[in-house]
């Protein structure tokens, strides 16, 4: 594995999993001072979803879904990180090759009109990690 | 509880627990492009840190100390979110004055020469949140 000198992604947000979005959000505008985005559906991922800031809050929309799961294994805790990158189908090659597992090998709609994909935790030191190209 | 108007903090981590500080920088660094601080071991806290860009690693002394107990009990995984203040002692009494339990009322020496302190999962939506103020 080697780092080609072009890989330059910086942190773009960090995903926590609750089970209120507003209650935890009211928490999070008071510590950091930031006020909470529209709340956005994502049916496709089953989580409805706002910021506060550089974190994003993900409720489930039922127990079944993804997030649901995760929360009734490990309680409302943080889920994952994101890196922002200006070519997210170059950068999904580009990890491939270096071995990571992508678990969407075809970038899907995120929130905010992002695109998204993830790396499985397991090649990632245990932790879930999200790659978004914000809309240009 | 209320926001008071300067509260201004900015997400300054992410922190990950990790049982390899070596090997996980590695695949950090290899998914952003950022280069490893030289690590650092915080005996107080029962850790050796290093950071990748805006994520900071954290590896056990020894089973025992709390990040040895938290991947125990959780395996390696995201451990806490820290926000950047410029006046830690401020923000300390506000957030007293607002609800949430503060672990170190004083604040202690955290890495590369911060003043930190935490916020209890309890009070804050699951999450271990660390507030850090520089060196000036």
């Amino acid at each position: 594995m080697s780092a080609p000198a072009e890989a330059n992604l910086p942190l773009d947000h960090v995903a926590i999993a609750v089970t209120s979005l507003e209650e935890v959000c009211s928490l999070y505008e008071l510590i950091s001072g930031e006020t909470r985005t529209t709340p956005e559906v994502l049916e496709a991922q089953g989580v409805r979803v706002a910021f506060v800031g550089s974190i994003e809050f993900l409720e489930p929309l039922n127990p079944e879904t993804s997030v649901g799961r995760f929360i009734s294994a490990r309680g409302p805790s943080l889920h994952h990180v994101a890196y922002r990158t200006a070519d997210i189908i170059s950068e999904i090659s580009r990890l491939k090759k270096n071995g990571f597992e992508v678990i969407d090998p075809e970038p899907r709609p995120g929130a905010k009109g992002h695109l998204v994909t993830f790396l499985h935790p397991s090649t990632a030191g245990g932790v879930l990690i999200e790659l978004v190209q914000h809309p240009s």
